[in-house]
C-alpha cells in the first residue's frame, strides 16, 4: 500500500463522515473488531464449527458473549447458522461469502499482531511523563 | 490469500496457544482493535496530529478515552508522543515505524468495512429463530 492510498482512505473517511459516531462503518467496525468478534472470525476462518468447539477454541468466552457475538455476526450476514434437527439438535456455524471476503482482510492484521506481540510486550516501557 | 494460509494461521494460533486468554497476541489485539484504537490509527495513518485535531477527527471520543488509548499505543511502541516546550506546550502524535507497519495491515480491513457497511446495515434481518 502506498502513502497516497492511506491518505485517500483517511480523506474519504473524513469526507464521508465515516469517522462520525453515527455512521454504519463505525457500527460494523465495532462488531468485527470487538474482542470476541475477531477471535470468532479467526476460529471460523478455517472451517465450520459447532457451538461447543467455538467455546473451546476461543478460550475465556462466556456462553452469553458467544451467543451475543455470533448473533450479531449472523444479523450482519457474516456468519451462517445452520440447525440440523437431530436429537439433540446440532448447530453449526460457518462464514458466509461476505464473511470469507472479510477474513481475507482480517487475517493479515491478526498475523501481524501474532508476529509482533512478543516483541511489543517485551519492549514496553512506561509512557513518557506527562506535561 | 489461499485457504492453506488461513488454515496455517488458525493452526498456528491454536498450536501456540495464541487464542488462549493470557497470550500477548490477545492483549495486543485488544489494544489495536479497540473501538478507539482503530479510529486513532486510521486518523494517524496520514500524518502527525495534535491532541485537539485527534479529538475533532475521532468524533465522540472523550478526553479520558483519548488519553488512555494514546498512552496504551505509546507504551506498545506504536505511537510516538512529542512535546514541544513552547508556551503553551505543544503535543504531537505520530506513528512509529512499527505503527506504520501495523496500519499497512489495518487499513485494508477498514477499507473493506467502509466499502461494505451500507450494504450490511441495509441487508439486515433478524437472526434465525433459536432452537
Amino acid at each position: 500500500m502506498t502513502v497516497s492510498n492511506e491518505v485517500s482512505l483517511l480523506d474519504r473517511m473524513l469526507g464521508d463522515g465515516l469517522l462520525a459516531s453515527a455512521c454504519p462503518t463505525r457500527e460494523v467496525l465495532d462488531h468485527i473488531t470487538s474482542r470476541w468478534g475477531v477471535l470468532l472470525l479467526v476460529a471460523l476462518s478455517e472451517r465450520p464449527m459447532r457451538w461447543g468447539e467455538l467455546r473451546r477454541v476461543v478460550d475465556g468466552i462466556s456462553e452469553k458473549m458467544l451467543a451475543q457475538t455470533l448473533r450479531t455476526l449472523e444479523v450482519d450476514g457474516i456468519v451462517h447458522r445452520e440447525v440440523t434437527p437431530s436429537v439433540p439438535p446440532r448447530v453449526d456455524y460457518w462464514l458466509t461469502d461476505r464473511g470469507r471476503s472479510l477474513v481475507q482482510h482480517l487475517l493479515p492484521l491478526v498475523s501481524w499482531v501474532a508476529d509482533h506481540a512478543d516483541e511489543i510486550v517485551a519492549g514496553r516501557r512506561p509512557a513518557a511523563s506527562r506535561t
